[in-house]
């Protein structure tokens, strides 16, 4: 057996307060942020103080929880209403990572089941739901990283893309859980990281966290990842994602859908890690997914350098598609989904 | 017709003093550099102060008919020798752009050619030399343009990665050549510029002089270019080369054969466009060509900011090679070659 990985404090509810490790300020400073009211938990979702799929979805939840403890109203349809506003705050953050929908949809069914009870109870139980949805989120990565670490072998090269990592979850981590994982089990796993222009998350985070964790880690620019993969230099690519459709297809950071057609074009399997709950089986196809646009400052800026010319056009996605034909395998924490996906995912969310 | 373009002043011979555009401070700043020693322009090209396969090879000349005003003895076999370390010393500089050698070689062949006349005159003949090589170089960019613009239509999108116009050349532009002399033609044509990672030569240097040219621009991070094709955005790719082995292998900066592998897949034309002296029939494929290394500190950092956490491990090729399978025309002074390039490429030099 290899060594144990302790967990990121990426996200943590401690004296009905939330504690958030401030990603932007990574890897120079790690500063924790205090919250005490769910709309500064939506400034940091929406600033990307935590970002990361699973991670929003925690923090949305602890958001919704915050939110709850200060509403002072009588009846539940009054409470009810102030919770909705509260939720349509958080989920106007942003648009493409599913997992914030989740879960603000699981804290207003949970409020919902017991609308019966006293509401300071209601609160103290949508308290219990968030931490329960911090709680499976860790248990659910361990799961991914458990399915997900025999597909990867002693000596392995693997590419990620973007951080999908501790800091993309309650602590443990998607793609790199399996990495972490595959680490516990005693595999010797070399990572490469694309540096993930324009936010930098490979560079900054995923390099944080393996360096922390002691791992082997590498990071290339974006514009390597075809060179390495032509000098036969990476033998897997990993990464999550923010919404699975229902056929398959990826949404994940943008710049992993050219990583895939890169891996498909060498012959490299292409895994997505992902709990359950990044799945939509609302939507049939990725094409559904809407794509953030974010600020055009991430691209012309680095840090507070200008890097283009004043008044230079930008173009700022934050997310891409990748087709499910370009996939090998998604790993979730109830198994791995192979081709044709339609069918393994409706398996897996026992829809089939 | 459209507008004229103006000759960006990357390079000048002025006044017995060699004159360079600064590159690495634009596009904040434009400063002339002047050089009056073959080891200061040794040190603007092995430091970027100007970069391109083509202004390589110009400055390469003129830092060789430089030194030559400097050698002060008596015979041409004393002479010709100062002329040598010279030229192994500019040959030093960078590996990869055959254009660097291919200015050496014409350099020390013309001294040869006129070793019977008396020093002083071999050295004007040197400067003649270097300024044919720099006015050739414009002549044959313009060719290029003409030739590459019958390629491009009205309203086309095309992206390009790196920089390979005017500043990369003696100041009109291969790539961007072929988008200026569409421009002359009367044809719009809107550029996405892939921002280039690490020097971020696209979001530096090609933003910076097509502003100046007033044609439209749109700068994208290099981990985007896959997104815009699948979404019917980019009509054609069009970039310069470093290196064109005999077999139609192109060297260019890291990036190009990512881009190359997109093009394919999304069926949109990959253009080369390059110099003759571009080419290097003495290589069979680009296997064979040298890939620089560059320092970890442009990966690791931004201008003077530090971007990944310290001590982790960094890659730093600088070029990458893109098979000639990928490769749907190279566009050069003398005709468009098109596949099967061992063909049209030995036809295009004269040695079919």
């Amino acid at each position: 057996m290899g060594i144990h990985m302790d967990l990121i404090k990426t996200i943590e509810w401690k004296d009905d307060k939330v504690i958030i490790l401030d990603q932007r300020r990574l890897p120079n400073e790690e500063v924790y942020n205090t919250y005490e009211d769910y709309l500064g938990v939506a400034q940091a979702i929406h600033g990307m103080v935590i970002r990361g799929a699973p991670a929003i979805g925690v923090a949305a939840a602890m958001g919704v929880a915050l939110g709850a403890m200060g509403i002072g109203v009588g009846t539940f349809d009054a409470y009810y209403e102030k919770l909705i506003a509260i939720c349509n705050r958080i989920a106007s953050t942003r648009p493409t990572a599913v997992n914030l929908f989740w879960a603000l949809d699981r804290m207003k069914a949970c409020a919902l089941a017991n609308k019966d009870r006293p509401l300071n109870q209601i609160t103290e139980i949508l308290k219990a739901e968030a931490l329960g949805i911090y709680s499976e989120d860790i248990e659910s990565n361990r799961m991914i990283g458990r399915n997900g670490q025999k597909l990867l072998r002693d000596g392995m090269t693997v590419l990620t893309h973007c951080n999908a990592g501790g800091l993309a979850t309650a602590g443990y981590g998607t793609a790199l859980g399996v990495i972490y994982a595959a680490s516990e089990a005693g595999k010797r796993i070399h990572v490469m990281a694309d540096e993930t222009r324009p936010r930098l998350q490979g560079a900054k985070l995923t390099a944080w966290e393996l360096q922390k964790h002691g791992l082997q880690v590498t990071v290339i620019a974006d514009t390597m990842a075809g060179h390495f993969m032509k000098k036969g230099k990476i033998d897997a690519v990993l990464v999550g994602a923010d919404r699975i459709a229902a056929n398959g297809d990826v949404a994940n950071k943008i710049g992993t859908y050219q990583v895939a057609v890169l891996a498909a074009r060498h012959k490299i399997p292409f895994y997505v890690a992902a709990p359950v709950s990044t799945i939509d089986p609302k939507i049939s196809s990725g094409e559904e997914v809407p794509i953030e646009e974010r600020d055009p400052q991430e691209v012309t800026h680095i840090g507070s350098i200008q890097i283009t010319p004043k008044y230079v056009k930008v173009e700022n996605p934050s997310f891409d598609v990748t087709p499910a034909e370009l996939v090998t395998a998604i790993i979730t924490e109830r198994g791995v989904c192979e081709p044709p996906y339609a069918e393994s995912i409706a398996q897996i969310l026992g829809t089939a």
